[in-house]
């Protein structure tokens, strides 16, 4: 029953797509001079099943999360500095606070697991999300960073939001994260499931010595040859469960839920990409509702995004995370939204057109 | 005296641009990490000499000009067109209008010079300039598009637009046109002003059929031959004249006048490229108020962008122009400049810094 009912929603899919490409190709436009605009246009109004996509209301969840791994010194700054920021994010200093509200874009603050004891005005605050599954993942390098039941509370942290998101009438969900360590398990997790080298994976950051690079790559190394023997299906769940984070898993959790709910998401950058490499790998339908905001400068980014075969829509070498990359990206999903409502025809406009030709150069 | 005062804003200009990386550098995030946000920032401050830029008010103007040329059907639409698209855009239907207000910009709509009869509501609509030169420019394949009269005028139809948003307290402005026939005038402009070969600078367009960019290739192949051993100093001016468009002089009138002024102005996409590149020849300072929006899909324009040696912000894969990309990207350099001034710094915000490192990595 299930099958029939996802048979008929692609085939629905698939009408409102083509009936959203007619009416694209009737605007007072040469067909395709939008480029990238005019294919999110498609398929938003195929994800939300409408010829008048809108997403008005905006939303990005900033998921924090400690990470045991940075007892290995992958990281030049404190794990401290996760919890700093999440009272950085709640009093709304951070680069996310300040492009999430130049796009009109809704923030939650999410607490997956981070290291830190709040003040009872925090946990007060109407979005910040107290949602701990412990404080801190373990360090991967030695043992696993969460077990199953963890890994299962992480991703319905993620779900969560996705719930919430619907029941405030969200339009276009971002996501983004806060974790110091957090890209060396992304990495470990892209090595895994991607199958990069642990040299691709690793990226140096920005101005980090030699050594510790050297250092991060052999804790990645380590830990996929620790875990690879062991590994079971899922694959996307073991590896999220055995070198992820509490944030990553939450992210991946998001996704799934996303799609079976049909809720656009950005993607951030690196960490979100590996957990969006996570979700394709456990229900490859997440990848339907997933857009990709920029290529980020963290080195192995690139490479992700091309073997997960997907396009971000902005390279602006940004490599910081919190979702500011999404911030960035989401105006311009909704931008391409609009020119499939606002727009004229070449009829209403009373412009000439070209019949025959594909397109017209000028 | 001149060259005096200039030294000096140069060296204000410079004490400010280092002050602002400085005071970049203290805000809540791995020095570098938000990468061409952060060289947009800085390049502002020193364009608009505070360390506190910024973006509030926006506009774009649309030029629109008919050509000449089109008699030689190097255009696959009519150049009525031309004249239909301004009428579009007075009643809010064209892809421009859209993106404008998705983004809160104003726009000013100029006719520079198109052939067609307005009705007297349009002439009396606020954002509609009537500043033809007139009714389209001459044919170029056959005599130069216009007198060096003609062109003068042109400049100064965008130089009163520069004089217009200083009284209105604009803060940055767009550059976008329309015309049908204009990609055959930009492409003999850089042939003639980057060095393109004929092949290079001529883009098929969408759909148009070999034999129309043969004969494309051939008008602009033909134009430079017959223009190049009259050509006088300065080169910019004399090219503009010979094989432009009065739209693509109003643009190059506008970055001129905003140089001047230290008015940063965002450039469209290959017509408005072609007018940069005349404007640099001109007079090189209008390059450090020039920021480019977009890579168009338009073959010559990344070609050119390199020869400029200039960055685009975006790269969808439009080539729509009207200014459609300079909307879209406007608001991140609106972006940029609010990093500078609204995110915390680490001291307020209380997050732990580490010394000597140039960044970090999580």
């Amino acid at each position: 029953m299930a099958g029939l009912r996802e048979n008929f929603i692609a085939k629905v899919k698939t009408e409102i797509s083509a009936s959203a490409l007619e009416k694209m190709n009737r605007k007072t436009k040469p067909p395709g001079s939008l480029g990238v605009l005019e294919t999110l246009a498609v398929r938003l109004a195929g994800i939300q099943q409408t010829l008048e996509p809108k997403l008005t209301n905006k939303r990005i969840c900033v998921y924090a999360g400690t990470h045991g791994v940075t007892s290995e010194s992958v990281s030049a700054y404190p794990s401290e500095v996760t919890g700093q920021m999440v009272l950085n994010f709640l009093s709304g200093g951070a680069a996310i606070n300040v492009l999430a509200l130049h796009g009109g874009i809704d923030i939650h603050i999410v607490d997956t697991g981070v290291d830190a004891d709040w003040p009872d005005n925090l946990l007060r605050q109407p979005n910040f999300y107290f949602r701990s599954v412990r404080r801190g993942t373990s360090n991967f390098f030695r043992e696993p960073a969460m077990s199953q039941i963890e890994c299962e509370q992480a991703l319905e942290v993620g779900r969560e939001q996705v719930r919430a998101a619907l029941d405030d009438g969200i339009d276009l969900l971002g996501i983004g994260e806060m974790g110091i360590g957090n890209t060396t398990a992304a990495s470990a997790l892209l090595v895994a499931l991607c199958g990069l080298s642990p040299e691709e994976a690793v990226g140096r950051g920005t101005g980090i010595s030699d050594a510790t690079l050297q250092r991060k790559i052999e804790v990645v190394s380590g830990a996929f040859e620790k875990y690879s023997p062991l590994c079971c299906e899922p694959a996307g769940l073991y590896w999220l469960r055995v070198v992820g984070g509490f944030e990553i898993a939450a992210m991946t959790g998001t996704l799934l839920e996303a799609a079976k709910a049909c809720l656009p998401v950005v993607v951030d950058g690196f960490i979100a990409t590996a957990a969006a490499a996570a979700a394709f790998r456990i229900d490859q339908r997440s990848r339907e509702i997933c857009f990709f905001s920029h290529r980020s400068g963290e080195q192995a980014h690139g490479k992700t995004l091309e073997l997960l075969n997907v396009e971000p829509l902005l390279d602006l070498k940004m490599r910081l995370g919190e979702g500011t990359g999404a911030a960035l990206a989401m105006p311009i999903l909704e931008a391409a939204a609009k020119i499939l409502c606002e727009m004229a025809t070449f009829e209403s406009a009373g412009v000439s057109e070209v019949i025959g030709v594909t397109g017209y150069h000028r």
